[in-house]
């Protein structure tokens, strides 16, 4: 292990974060609101020090990382991140309690999207756009951010990547590791811009339209009214369904697009098993909420919306879908679990690993019938060592551990089995919406403090996908050499 | 594919039903229940005709079976037997409705104990005994039973044993599958005569004493109160609790005890890990449900009978757990996904699989931090070969893919997600309990017949673990060569 090394970068980090913090401070500053421009300024110089603290005190010619360290430095750089994001909200004044600022800051930067304010309509611009910056930051990854502007980081850094990409399989787009966090940079910057264009043709204003794009492209989820994007016109709604789709694909993909390989791009199987689930999703539920709604126009836009936001595990909602029938809810909980595609923004179990594991089956399903049959499994056109599709069953057992653990854990509040089931599910896969039997709003303001640490930690081990977390927080690793 | 064998087997096991339902004409007679007791006659006829002409017209000297035949068999074997033995319900007036019978009846063989019956007391000795005495024989399976008192079936026959007996590796106690066989069903007959005698002390009936101890060896759950066993002596609720215990445990340790190989029996990991689950849940729903219940024996006696009973996948009754906190509910339905050992007669996940699951996960963890590393998994101080470790996994995910598919398909009925999960897990572990956060007291009753008849499906496929009944309905079996 290279502890000076970590150390120095997850300084590196810190420093990165006050100078993205100094755009919340430049809105707070145009709105005039002064109070939290100075919480702004106090994160940024507590940022400033601990960053310079750590970086020039451990700052080492000896660059070499392992996969160990990386995974190291990932968790430790979420949870730095996460305690000093959630600073302005509570000397602001918008979050009095650090406990609900920290679970609302690790909402945003895990795009998870859930929320214990019941008013966000309070809230000031700096603070709101604080909120769906995070969600912009998380979308793409600190580290890649970092890797992607800071030259001090070496090639060795694919470890890091590896580590907070989503997904089974992380494809380097270009040997140079460096190189490739600058590609999706300039992909996703791209993206967020045509996004705020769309809104603005739409009427809504600059800072609606930035805060959204922000929520949108890294599929996380806030809104800046109390119901969400629900008042909205129709135009809007159909923007975000738009971005919220395109965001929850393999990043991969528009460079494929951008290097006119046009073929390639669309020869993915995890693309079209996306679609199609999408498209079967929308239908049943459209089917299931056709009498709730007037017309069929509007019955397909919220059925799409909904389908959409909740696979991509963005978490927008136009309707109240905690009161459609059972059928529609047990979709979008199933929805939640898939997520979207690995490569993407979006959280979930992702839909490479769903096909990967229903080809597993079938791969069963024959050895079970003809016990000295071989056969390989192909994803995306090359058969998949046994690895990688052992470390896809793996993540759906570990996962299954985990969910259970928090279920389990937040089962000690007095609410329904479908309100715990759906938080859990929900924060795990960095959705952020919630179901209830017995409530009309389920809310995660309900739960107790207890309970909200153990989301952000369940948001965590979501969005950087168990592993880091549960390296960095495992006692052997800090003592076995 | 030995077209002719498979018909003839099933011509055996036809008429071995036949012989089967004897006992509960019996009954009828003797309690001068003149209408039940040509029910039964009529269905033995019927049993006796259709085993005759299938075993007649399709006997073959060429008894060769393959993996394959051994799935066809086992699936259309509990088919015919649901088919078959849900008649004298209907015939006797038990239960008018032919789905409704269909339904007690594959929950009988299953050993699920799921009812859609809501008053029981009417039923006829007759048909209450045919209930229970379904669950017994379903308990060991029914093709082991034939293969114990039929000596046509040759040593091949191995794969019908292989597809009928619970969990991941299928161990012959002896060389010859016969004998393995035998020796299973007479330690289960003395297990079911002990309890019987243990019942009678506490001054039951034989009737009762009888019918109970099938519903508990079998870990099927069918009462014959409608509060099920709850109005029992706490002396008849420990029996029952302790036999349920033992009958989860894999029958082989009873083997090996009564080899003397007392250290063999004792080293099991399976067996520590599935009273260390027992134990923790009993604890933790005891703290949980104390504040219910007046003294503390009983708070434990209902903890460790709804635990074991749930655990074991019997589903008995003896308090109202659907009014218990959120934590005990949760832990409940936890349970009812493990279920218990391998090898024996409950139903669930299997213990042994759980044990496997976390091992790779260890596993897995070591290869993310030490990528080139190579560690093999044990299990009873065996190294498990990657065929099995893979299955292990895969069987999760068709598992899941299963369950999910089931929850959707019944979330068109109008109940909450609570219901409508816990009733899916239920028949699909052969468990019987139902949860509701909306009703006090759930019932599969308040379901359609088409759901009613999805669940008649999930119990069989869960108590064959799906691959028997998913080869045998698939068409390209049929078909191909």
């Amino acid at each position: 292990m290279n502890k000076k090394m970590i150390f120095a970068t997850l300084g590196q980090i810190t420093l990165s974060e006050a100078a993205l913090m100094s755009l919340p401070l430049l809105v707070a500053l145009i709105y005039g609101e002064w109070r939290v421009a100075l919480s702004f300024l106090a994160a940024i110089i507590l940022a400033v020090v601990v960053g310079l603290v750590l970086y020039l005190s451990c700052r080492t010619e000896n660059k070499t990382i392992f996969a160990k360290d990386g995974f190291i430095i990932v968790a430790f750089a979420w949870l730095i991140m996460s305690a000093i994001g959630a600073l302005p909200f509570v000397l602001g004044g918008d979050i009095p309690s650090y406990v609900d600022a920290f679970f609302e800051t690790v909402s945003g930067f895990s795009t998870t999207g859930a929320s214990v304010l019941q008013d966000v309509e309070v809230l000031s611009h700096g603070g709101l756009f604080w909120r769906s910056f995070t969600h912009w930051i998380g979308g793409m990854g600190v580290l890649v951010f970092v890797m992607a502007v800071l030259p001090s980081i070496t090639d060795r850094s694919i470890h890091i990547m590896r580590a907070e990409m989503p997904g089974p399989i992380v494809g380097k787009i270009v040997p140079r590791a460096r190189e490739t966090a600058r590609i999706l940079y300039i992909i996703y910057l791209v993206i967020t811009g045509v996004e705020v264009i769309f809104l603005l043709l739409g009427n809504m204003s600059l800072f609606e339209a930035i805060v959204h794009s922000f929520a949108t492209v890294g599929t996380g989820g806030f809104g800046i009214h109390n119901d969400n994007v629900a008042s909205y016109s129709p135009y809007i709604q159909w923007v975000l369904t738009t971005f919220m789709f395109i965001c929850g694909i393999n990043f991969n993909l528009y460079y494929l697009i951008l290097m006119k390989k046009f073929k390639d791009a669309v020869r993915s199987g995890e693309l079209w098993s996306y679609v199609g689930i999408a498209v079967v999703a929308t239908v049943i539920i459209g089917f299931n909420i056709r009498p709730l709604y007037g017309t069929l126009a509007e019955t397909i836009r919220n059925s799409s919306f909904q389908v959409t936001s909740i696979l991509t595990s963005t978490g927008f909602a136009t309707a109240n879908f905690n009161s459609w029938p059972s059928l529609s809810k047990t979709v979008l909980l199933l929805l939640m679990f898939i997520g979207g595609c690995a490569g993407s923004t979006a959280g979930g179990f992702k839909v490479a690993r769903v096909v990967m594991l229903i080809k597993m089956i079938k791969q069963e399903l024959r050895r079970v019938i003809h016990p000295r049959s071989v056969t390989a499994v192909k994803f995306e056109g090359k058969v998949v060592d046994k690895t990688t599709l052992s470390s896809v069953s793996s993540y759906l057992a570990i996962f299954l551990v985990f969910f259970i653990s928090i279920l389990l854990l937040i089962s000690f509040e007095p609410f329904d089995f479908e309100m715990n089931f759906s938080a859990a599910l929900s924060c795990f896969n960095n959705n952020g919406a919630l179901f209830s039997a017995t409530t009309a709003s389920p809310t995660f303001a309900s739960y107790t403090d207890f309970s909200k640490i153990l989301f952000s930690f369940a948001m965590l081990f979501g969005r950087l996908e168990i592993y880091p977390l549960l390296i960095a927080l495992t006692p052997s690793t800090w003592t076995k050499k």
